[in-house]
């Protein structure tokens, strides 16, 4: 009883607002923390002016949410995008990114993000909330296994990219519009 | 010589189109058909109504190329959305599916839409294409791996669905504008 008023209190104080593109610093700076953390801090070649560009700008691809503390300061983010399922015949969200400062841990930020997008999820009348997760990183996969999540073992994720996506766009018959 | 000539004269009368709403039913089609491929035909909960809602509608959740004979029969798809890299700080394209069906399979359709999403990434100045595959499936493995592609073999993606999103979405402390 008491450890549920406790989260639900937690909960309550955790305020999770849209990003705007005066979060920017705040969102590269989480970036580069959680590529730390995964081991990758060199991986970042993302900069603020691409985030104001990609995200905040005439084209968005991206959408951002900040958890802030009571005194209105950014403590972590989830950066997703939406995505399609052809099984559901319904969009469905992607968190790309999901981080929480070290000492606002345990305040459940990141619950409350998570929760947030399965908000969104609902609002959107989509079907799946998705994201990945190193495999080493046992803690997180644990806690995303409580909170329900499944891991997808059949499937294997492909990837194109640098030198070779230019090698096969040389290929390409042209789209007719 | 002549293998290379005759890939070549192959992809010449490969037309690639964007899909309109008259194609809703050869997509369906073809989702149906990828499905039973994959061993999963009863997965496909998608009908002609969702597809013209999600894809072809106010929002477009997705994206959609067809693979064309010179007689202007479709003879595949790539449904796709862009998706997003905080490492980059660049959109790219996942590619959700991607089917040529039996009849019309060696005529370099598959590979053509392939390009043709290449080309799509580059005109976005976005850093990557994906997708999953069925890990049993190692011929499409191989052919992956032929064009460049690498498995993502650190990475695990885990899914949220079904009762669980509403549980979840109780929970959401809300989302300030």
């Amino acid at each position: 009883m008491t450890t549920i008023m406790t989260e639900s209190l937690a909960v309550k104080k955790t305020a999770i607002r849209r990003a705007t593109i005066k979060d920017v610093p705040y969102i590269l700076g989480f970036i580069k923390e959680l590529a730390e953390y995964e081991h990758e801090p060199d991986k970042v070649l993302c900069t603020e002016e691409m985030l104001e560009k990609t995200i905040f700008g005439s084209v968005s691809y991206a959408k951002v949410l900040i958890a802030q503390t009571e005194e209105g300061i950014p403590a972590g983010f989830a950066l997703y995008f939406y995505n399609y399922s052809t099984w559901n015949g319904k969009p469905g969200i992607y968190l790309e990114d999901l981080y929480v400062q070290p000492k606002y841990r345990g305040s459940s930020y990141g619950s409350a993000l998570l929760y947030a997008l399965a908000q969104e999820l609902v609002d959107i009348d989509g079907g799946r909330l998705e994201w990945s997760v190193l495999k080493w990183n046992t803690p997180s996969i644990e806690f995303y296994k409580r909170l329900g999540a499944i891991p997808m073992e059949e499937w294997q994720t492909m990837r194109v990219d640098g030198a070779q996506i230019a090698e096969m766009a040389k290929r390409s018959p042209g789209i007719l519009e």
